[in-house]
């Protein structure tokens, strides 16, 4: 890719893209914000990388103390996969347990205990977690039996968003069930916020729900594409979080952190978050009306901010490669097998623009469909 | 710390000190290098974090295969343990083998199978690691002996550079040695550049020494403080880093890429290593000199551009503490249990601003010894 800008990007040919994937997640107020790239640019002239964390940390950890409900104090580090990683360290640190257990086919992170495709890995790297099944409190309540005494986490997402499945979003008393599950047992809920981390909410993914985590993962979208990542928990995991060791060369960088305020700063002001939830209902309403009209078949699932459209009985995904090939030819950059992300930045026009590309991409499936 | 520039930094209440410290090694050609900076604003202004890398990525790996002699392919990453991380996973995957020999001691990172400090981790996190003995090649022998035939790499620094202890080269037959021995075995051994990268050598550091490992993880230094790591591998190993699968939200942005270029351009241009290693001498000869003056007893370790000082006796690091205290209070930035990093940037008036606070703080460690 060679440069974006708003929700428009440009690839090395030069081809214009709106783009419905903001960098896997990353980009949530558009590319080249100018508030957050100037935030960026005046502290890149002061420092970025020091000797220790500059003002801006402090600065960030209050804010994200202030905006997300749940949590009570902040570190930072780079990768989605270092946040969650670093909340499994703190909470066998806190309880003394090792085991934890997460939801089958979930994606926390490309670590060797957590990446999707093992190889290169150990059974070792696995040996302390438990598998339990998105929404169905039972299976926790099993997996959290096998691990007895040894309970030390359970980790979830705030939606099911297995890469090339339909999404399914949380059924709220599943999530009710997980925090009186972790408070019995004396174990902390780990709620990984990573991917969708304010595009659904200005505070954990959780809170529309009611159920606060005690510790949680972010990363991708708070610097609207400034690399960093944070861990943010409640009192109850402090002398936990303070009692590890984990560090990076460049986690305390003062460059992100600036990217971050200005990030959270213009969610608010700019409403960014309905400006999104509205993009994505139009874009929504818009496909699904499509795909009527070219009598497809499709599931359109998850938030409309972060959505992900199937086709019914494509289980081989080549319809919707198709239907993404089809479209990306066309000027709307989504994805076959992943879900899709609404930036704050699109226009009417962009929108426009996305779904003129997809009808015509329905008209392609609709072929093929009809020829096979 | 507030700003930098050149080999100065400012902390929050506007002190100055000349930076020994180099942000623990990410600076390489002092803060705020005119063409890194400017390399990465230009990138900036295009685009950063995106759907897919930029072109600058291939020109990048390109420059990185030509400057370090046993890379063939390139593949990037965020954090430092990242890249240690990875080149355990390419040589379990590309063997079918599960055991790794590292020097007991060694930091590698601060991932649960590498942190020094174990809160938190589960004894699975290491099971499948060996522990040898930094240079001596009998005790590598032995444990490569324990893991029979499942060894699938030997993991080493490019020196001893343990935190709080005194540093120690390479032995080059200790070196040769490991390569034969990983020859006759079939492993990967993985040079852990992380540290030392482009400080020592514009090549891998094991080049001076002539032994070429298989994989090399890189991060700090290469791009001049801004974030990016590297795993550099040769053909034996190409198809286990194809098969794995690891990925970072912002391991493909293309800032810190154009800086790692600019700062591979400007290392050659500017003759940043020789200038390294000159001021580096001058500093050690000063500081030998100062602490023969007073008659205290130090050591004085490791290559000159990332010294190491301790005192004789000194186990708590008691009198090491109060060195770096007086020495920081009178502008000199040096460490008391890391070894120190020396800049392209210094100036003769840093290098006397230096050697003027460490005769001082001699004087008061010479007060402290004799007074106690």
């Amino acid at each position: 890719m060679r440069s974006g800008g708003g929700a428009r990007v440009w690839d090395a040919d030069g081809n214009c893209y709106v783009d419905l994937m903001c960098s896997y997640g990353p980009i949530l107020l558009g590319h080249q914000h100018p508030a957050v790239e100037q935030a960026a640019r005046a502290q890149a002239a002061l420092a970025d990388c020091q000797n220790g964390p500059g003002p801006v940390m402090v600065d960030l950890a209050e804010l994200l103390v202030d905006t997300v409900q749940h949590a009570d104090w902040a570190m930072f580090a780079k990768n989605g996969t270092d946040a969650t990683t670093m909340c499994c360290t703190i909470a066998r640190a806190q309880t003394g347990r090792k085991r934890i257990l997460a939801a089958r086919g979930a994606y926390h992170g490309s670590a060797p205990w957590c990446t999707p495709r093992p190889g290169g890995t150990t059974p070792e790297d696995r040996a302390n977690l438990g598998y339990y099944t998105f929404n169905d409190l039972a299976s926790v309540r099993a997996a959290a039996e096998q691990a007895g005494d040894d309970l030390a986490a359970v980790l979830v997402s705030p939606f099911r968003h297995d890469a090339g499945y339909d999404q399914e979003l949380v059924d709220p008393a599943f999530a009710r069930g997980l925090r009186e599950l972790c408070d019995a047992a004396g174990a902390a809920l780990i709620l990984d916020d990573v991917r969708c981390g304010f595009r659904l909410h200005l505070g954990s993914s959780w809170e529309p729900v009611g159920v606060a985590p005690d510790l949680s993962a972010w990363s991708k979208a708070i610097a609207n594409g400034h690399p960093l990542a944070a861990v943010l928990g409640n009192d109850r995991f402090r002398d936990g979080a303070r009692s590890i060791f984990v560090t990076g060369s460049f986690w305390f960088s003062a460059v992100p952190m600036a990217a971050a305020i200005a990030t959270i700063g213009a969610l608010r002001q700019e409403g960014a978050i309905e400006a999104m939830e509205h993009a994505g209902t139009v874009i929504r309403d818009g496909i699904l009306s499509q795909a009527k009209s070219w009598s497809l078949e499709v599931n359109y699932t998850g938030p409309v901010q972060m959505p992900y459209l199937t086709f019914a009985g494509d289980s081989d995904h080549a319809l919707a490669g198709l239907f993404a090939a089809e479209a990306i030819r066309r000027g709307a950059y989504i994805h076959p097998r992943h879900n899709w992300f609404v930036s704050a930045a699109l226009t009417d026009d962009d929108i426009a623009m996305v779904l003129a590309a997809t009808d015509e991409a329905f008209g392609a499936v609709r072929k093929q469909s009809t020829a096979s």
